[in-house]
C-alpha cells in the first residue's frame, strides 16, 4: 500500500514506457504478437506428444503463409536481409507454443542459417528456397550424445574420397550419435551435419556438411537410422531424435564451405588460418540462437508477472482489519515476492534490446568486425544465462504466488516453465556460457598489462584488493561513524545511480582481479620443462576458482543489465513514468546489492550500517511501486489472447463481488446466521454488564 | 578431487548409513520399495490424462491387494493402529508414481483419515472398511475457489433441519465451489465436504459431513455437481476437479461429530468450548498430509541426487590436462552445485525422521498431548515448506546438471518435478505455513514473560539486540583484531558444533525479538478505544514484519535440522561413517551461515575474516566429500527399479570405454588421422629447428 497520498502518487504513461520496451523493432514484434494470437498457433495442454508434434509441423505451415520467417534471408531467394527483426518477431513466438518456436528456430534459425552463414551461394541458391518454404525440413545434427558443450571433440566423421569426389559420413561409435535433434526423429528430410573433416589423412576439425536423411514419404536413406528421444520434460510438439550414419557418401560440394573447403584433388583450403580460430568462427555464426532465447525468456517472464500481479491484486485472502479480506499484493511477503522480479524483467527486457542491437549491426554488416563478433558473443553468452534462469524462478515464483489455481495448465504457468527448462541447457549450457564470459573478462584484464607483463598484473590486482585488505583500517572506520548518523544519508549514498553504478562494478572487477591473481600463483614452483605437471597445476587452480569465476560472470552479466536499463530511461520523456522506472531500476540495482552484501561488506566496500540501509530503502521501493505494478505490467502490452489465462481476466474480482452481494443480501432480508463467535463474546459482555450493574 | 592420500581417506559403512537413514520404519519402508518396484505402479511418461487416470485408480487396487494402505486404521476394522509405519510407507511411494501416491493420500489419508478422525465409532463401522477396500472412492472437499489458505473462511453451508432431522449442503455462490479436490471429476462416489455448520440461526463454524456424491455407476446424484479441473502441472493421473451442491440433503448423523455434534432437537454440543480452539483441533488431526510431504519430498532429493552425481562421476567432457577428458564431478562448479544439495538432503531426512516419530507419539496416543500436538503442527509446518522447495530446487539442479539427457523424461527427473511441483502449495502453502510457525516462535518469545508484561519484553529484546547495537563497539573489534591471526584459528571458532549451533541459534532468537520489538510499537499513539485504527495500524506494522518473521521460521526450521542431523550422528558407531557424516553435517551448518553471512555481518556476529573462513572451510569439506559422494549417494539404497533412469545405469560409462576403444584400434592400425592443429605446431617446430640450424 502507497503511503503517499493519491494527487503525489505518478502514474506512469503505459503507451511511452510500452513503447520503450518494444523497442526499435516494434512493428516486426507486433505484426508477430498478432499472428502469435491466432489459435491455430496455441498450444493444446496436455495434447498427446504424437497429435502435438503433427500440430507443430503444422504450425510451421501456417508461419511460412504468413510471411513470419523469412526476415532474415537473403532478399533475393525470398528473404528481407532483416536480422535484428526476424529475431524481433521469432521471441513472440513463444506466448503461442513453445515447442512451435522452437521447432521453426531448428528449421529456419539453426538448420537454414546454417546453411546462409556456413554455406556459399550456390548452396542458397540450391536449398534455401525449400527450407524457407518448409518443403524441405531439416534438423541440425551438432551435438552426439558423447559431447554436448564440447563440440570441438564430437566423433563423427566426414572423409574425403578423391576416387568419387564424395565424402563419407560416417559415426564411428554409439557416443558418437547425433542426440536431441530437432526434426530427426520425424520430419527432417535433411541435416546439416557437423563431422571433422578428414583429407589426405589430416583432420581440419568440425565442419558442416548437407546430408540428405529422408525421402519426402517419410523413408530413412541408406546406412541413415534414426531413433526417437520420446517425451521430454517439454517442448512435446518437437520430434527430437538421434541420427548416426554408416559409410553415408555425399557429394564433395555439400560441404558447407564458407571458412573452409576441399578440392576435388583432397586439398584443403580455408581463409582462416588457425584451425581454432576457425573453429570458432563458424560457431560464432549460430549465436541467433542465444539471442533469440534471451529475449524469449523476457516475454515469458513478462506473461507470468501479468498473469500473477493481475490477480493478486484481485484475489483476496484472511480477514482484514479494515473490515474486508486482505488482497494479496497487499501482503508484505507477495510483495517481496513480486515486485523486485518485475523490476527484473525490466532490466532484462531493455538488455535484450540492447543485445539484440548489436546482433543486428554485425549481421546487416553495419559494423561487422571482429571485434563486434566478439563482444556480440560475449553479451548473448552473459544474458542468456541470466534471463533463462530468471523466467524459470519467475514461472516458478508467479506460479505458487497465485495457489493452486497456479498449477491448473490454463493459466499458464506450469506449460511455459516445462516447456522453457530446457532454454538454460541448450544453445550453450548456462554454466558453459557464464565460463565463457569469465574467461573473457581474465582476458581483458591481463589485457592491461601489454605482453604479458605478469609482474604488473600482480601489482595492479594488489592494488584493485587494496581497499579490502584494509578492510580493518582507517576507510572501514570512517565509514562506519560516518553511518552512525542519520539513516537517510546512508541511502542516499546508495541511491545515486553512480553510487549504484560503482558498486556494481567494482564487485566484477575485484573479483576477475583476485581469480587472474590466484591463476597467476598456479605452477610457479613447477619448472618450465615439465608441461603436463605445470598444466595439471594450472587445471587445478582454475578449477578452484571456478565457481567464483562464474559468479564475476553473472555480476558482469548484472551489471550490463543495469547499465541498460539506466540507458534505457534517458529514452523516457514523460516526467512520471521517468520517476517511476528509476525506482524501479533502484529496486534492480539496489536488490543486486543487497543479494550480494555478504561480498560487499566482507570487502570493506559496505558498512553494516549502510547495507541495512539499502534494504530499508528496497521496502520503501516495494512499498512505492505496490501501487503501479498494474501499470507496469500494462506496459508489457500483451492482450488477453497472448495470455490465456483464466485468472487474469476478472473472473476472480467477478466472483468475489458475487459471493458479497450474496451475503450482503442474506444479510438485508435478517438470514444471515450469527456466528457462535460473536454469541459467546456478546454473552461474556452481557454477564460483564451484569456484574457491573449486581 | 581429494587431496588426501587413498589410506587416509575414510569410507563410509554403507549399510550402517543406510539403516540410520531408514530409521525407526525400516521394515515398513523397504516393503513399501519393494512395491514401488513393482511395473504396474510406474509413471508411464507422457500417457495421455484419461488412461493416467484410469491407471492410476487401478494402482489403488494393486496397493490395497498388497496391504499397503490399511496400516493406519484400526486393528478391527482391517488396519494395524501403525501410525508412523504408514506414512513410512507411504513416502516411498513417490518414486512408483506421485500421482498414484497423491491418489491414494486422497483415499485414505485425507477421505479416510477424516472419517477417522474427525468421525465417530459408527461412522468408521459403517464406512471405513468400503474406504480401505476401495470400494467407497472419496473425495476431502475442504479448499473452495474462493478460500484456500483460509479455511474458516469458506462459503459452502450445512444448514440443519429438525423437521427431517437432516442437513441441507449448498454451494451459494461461485466461489464457494469446492476446488482442486482429487478423485472429485471422476471417480468419488462420496466426499468429505467441510462446511460452516448452522443451527437455530447460529453458526458453528466449519464442519465435516459425509456425503454421498455419484453412483457406483459414475452418475452424480441429484444436487451435485462436478467439474473438470482438466490438464494440471504435474500429478495428472488424478482426477481433479469441483464439486457444487444445491440444497442437497444428508442424514443429521452424517455429520463427523467428534469435535461438535447437533442433537435431533437442533441444540449444538462441543466438548471443545471455545469454537477457535475447536476449529483448530479439528484441522490439526489431518497433519498426517504434511508430514508425508515432508518425506516424499526427501526421497525425491535422494533419487535426483543419486542419478545426477551416479552420471556426474562418468560422464567426461573437455580435455583436461591429464590427457582423459575431464570427469563433471571433478569441476569445481559441479561440486558446488551438488555436493551442498546432497549434504542437506541428509539433514532434511534425518529431520523427516523426528517429525514422524513426534507424529507416532502423537496419533498412537503415547504421547498425545496437547504440548506435543502443538509440537507436531509447529515442526511439520516448520519441515514440509523447506523440503518440498529443497526437492524442486535439487531436481531442477541435477537436472541442469545432466544437460539435455536431464529433460528427458525416462531420466526421470522433469517428471518428478512436474509432480512434486503442488507439493509447495497444497496441504498448506508454504509462506503460510512458515507464518504459522513464525507466529509460533513470537508467542514462545512473548511467553517468557509472564502476565504479558509488554515492558518486560522490551527490556529482554533491547537485551538481544545488545550485541548488535554494539556492533561497531569493542566485542566486534576484539574478534576483528583476534581473527587477523591465522585462518585455522577462525575456521576452529566456527567448526565447533556448539558454534555452528550457536549461530544458527542466534540468528533465529535475535529475528524473533526484532519482530516482536517492532510489532510492540504498532498503535502505541493510538487510544485504546480506536479498536480499528489500532487494529489496522497492528496490521500494516505485522505486514511490514512478514517477510523476516517467515524468513526468521526458516531460520528456525534450518537450526532444527541441524539438530536432527547431528542428534542422528550420535547413533553411527563406525568410526569413517561417523567422520564422513561430521564432514557432511559441516557444510550443510556453515553452508547455512554463508547463505545467510550478511546477517551475521551486519549484526556483529562474525567478523568479515571469519566469513571468508567459513566459505574457504565449506571448499575444503567440498573437496573432501566429492570422493564420498558415491557411498553417500549408495546409502540411499535406491535400486535400479525404484531409480529407473538410463543415464544411472552405466550406460555413459560404456559408451566411452567403446570409444576409446575405437580410437585405441584406429590408432594403433595407423589409421587415425593427424589433426591439422598437430600438423601446424610440428611445421612451426621445424621451421625453428631449421632456422636454428641454418
Amino acid at each position: 500500500m502507497s503511503t503517499t497520498s493519491p494527487q503525489s502518487t505518478p502514474r506512469i504513461n503505459v503507451t511511452q514506457v510500452g513503447d520503450a520496451l518494444l523497442g526499435r523493432w516494434k512493428a516486426e514484434r507486433l505484426e508477430s504478437r498478432a499472428l502469435a494470437s491466432d489459435p491455430r498457433l496455441h498450444t493444446i495442454p496436455g495434447q498427446p506428444m504424437a497429435e502435438h508434434r503433427e500440430r507443430a509441423l503444422s504450425q510451421l505451415g501456417i508461419l511460412v503463409e504468413n510471411g513470419a520467417i523469412q526476415r532474415a534471408f537473403p532478399s533475393d531467394l525470398g528473404g528481407a536481409d532483416n536480422h535484428g527483426g526476424n529475431i524481433a518477431a521469432f521471441q513472440e513466438l513463444v506466448l503461442a507454443d513453445p515447442s512451435m518456436q522452437i521447432k521453426g528456430g531448428v528449421q529456419w534459425g539453426l538448420f537454414g542459417a546454417a546453411i546462409l552463414h556456413l554455406g556459399t551461394r550456390a548452396h542458397h541458391e540450391a536449398w534455401l528456397p525449400d527450407v524457407i518454404s518448409l518443403k524441405l525440413p531439416g534438423a541440425f545434427a551438432m551435438t552426439e550424445i558423447g559431447h554436448g558443450s564440447d563440440v570441438a571433440s564430437i566423433g563423427t566423421t566426414a572423409t574425403y574420397d578423391e576416387a568419387t569426389e564424395e565424402f563419407e559420413i560416417h559415426t564411428p561409435f554409439a557416443g558418437a550419435w547425433k542426440e536431441f535433434l530437432g526434426n530427426a526423429a520425424l520430419h527432417g528430410q535433411a541435416a546439416v551435419v557437423f563431422a571433422q573433416l578428414i583429407t589426405k589423412g589430416v583432420n581440419h576439425g568440425v565442419h558442416a556438411f548437407f546430408v540428405p536423411i529422408r525421402t519426402p514419404a517419410g523413408d530413412m536413406l541408406p546406412g541413415i537410422g534414426s531413433e526417437d528421444d520420446g517425451v521430454k520434460g517439454g517442448l512435446n510438439g518437437i520430434d527430437n531424435g538421434r541420427l548416426h550414419f554408416t559409410h553415408v557418401r555425399i557429394p564433395r560440394t555439400n560441404l558447407l564451405n564458407r571458412y573452409g573447403d576441399v578440392a576435388a584433388d583432397g586439398s584443403y583450403s580455408s581463409s582462416i588460418d588457425s584451425p581454432g580460430r576457425r573453429f570458432f568462427t563458424m560457431i560464432g555464426t549460430l549465436v541467433q540462437g542465444r539471442v533469440s532465447l534471451d529475449g524469449s525468456a523476457v516475454r515469458a517472464m513478462q506473461a507470468a508477472l501479468t498473469i500473477a500481479i493481475t490477480y493478486g491484486s484481485q484475489r483476496r485472502q484472511f480477514p482484514g482489519a479494515s473490515g474486508r479480506e486482505t488482497v494479496l499484493l497487499d501482503y508484505g511477503q507477495h510483495q517481496r515476492r513480486l515486485i523486485p522480479r518485475l523490476a527484473q524483467s525490466y532490466a532484462m527486457a531493455f538488455a535484450d534490446e540492447k543485445l539484440l542491437t548489436v546482433f543486428d549491426e554485425v549481421f546487416s554488416g553495419a559494423r561487422d568486425t571482429a571485434e563486434n563478433r566478439e563482444d556480440l558473443e560475449t553479451l548473448a553468452a552473459a544474458f542468456k544465462p541470466l534471463s533463462t534462469w530468471a523466467a524459470l524462478d519467475t514461472l516458478q515464483e508467479t506460479r505458487e504466488a497465485c495457489g493452486g489455481a497456479g498449477f491448473i495448465a490454463k493459466n499458464r504457468f506450469t506449460s511455459l516453465r516445462a516447456d522453457l527448462d530446457i532454454y538454460v541447457t541448450f544453445e550453450g549450457d548456462n554454466n558453459v556460457l557464464l565460463q565463457l564470459v569469465g574467461k573473457r573478462l581474465l582476458k581483458d584484464y591481463a589485457a592491461q598489462f601489454a605482453g604479458g607483463d605478469k609482474a604488473a598484473l600482480a601489482k595492479a590486482a594488489a592494488t584493485q584488493l587494496g581497499d579490502k585488505v584494509s578492510r580493518f583500517g582507517l576507510r572501514q572506520m570512517g565509514q562506519s561513524i560516518a553511518d552512525l548518523g542519520q539513516v537517510s544519508r546512508s541511502v542516499e549514498s546508495v541511491r545515486a545511480p553512480e553510487a549504484q553504478r560503482a558498486l556494481l562494478a567494482d564487485r566484477v572487477e575485484t573479483m576477475v582481479a583476485e581469480v587472474a591473481l590466484a591463476l597467476r600463483e598456479a605452477g610457479k614452483g613447477i619448472p618450465r620443462e615439465q608441461k603436463q605437471a605445470r598444466a595439471i597445476a594450472q587445471e587445478a587452480a582454475f578449477n578452484a576458482q571456478q565457481h567464483k569465476l562464474i559468479a564475476a560472470a553473472r555480476a558482469h552479466a548484472e551489471l550490463l543489465q543495469w547499465e541498460a536499463f539506466t540507458e534505457a530511461l534517458e529514452g523516457i520523456t514523460d516526467a512520471d513514468s521517468k520517476r517511476v522506472l528509476t525506482w524501479l531500476r533502484d529496486l534492480f540495482g539496489l536488490g543486486l546489492i543487497e543479494e550480494h552484501a555478504a561480498w560487499y561488506l566482507i570487502a570493506g566496500r559496505m558498512s553494516a550500517h549502510r547495507a541495512e540501509a539499502v534494504t530499508a530503502y528496497i521496502d520503501r521501493l516495494i512499498g512505492r511501486l505496490r501501487d503501479q505494478s498494474l501499470d507496469l505490467v500494462a506496459a508489457f502490452g500483451l492482450t488477453p489472447e497472448l495470455l490465456r489465462a483464466e485468472i487474469a481476466t476478472g473472473i476472480e474480482a467477478e466472483r468475489q463481488a458475487e459471493a458479497q452481494a450474496y451475503v450482503e443480501g442474506e444479510r438485508a432480508a435478517g438470514r444471515w446466521p450469527i456466528h457462535e463467535k460473536e454469541l459467546r463474546s456478546k454473552a461474556k459482555a452481557a454477564r460483564k454488564a451484569e456484574t457491573a450493574v449486581g
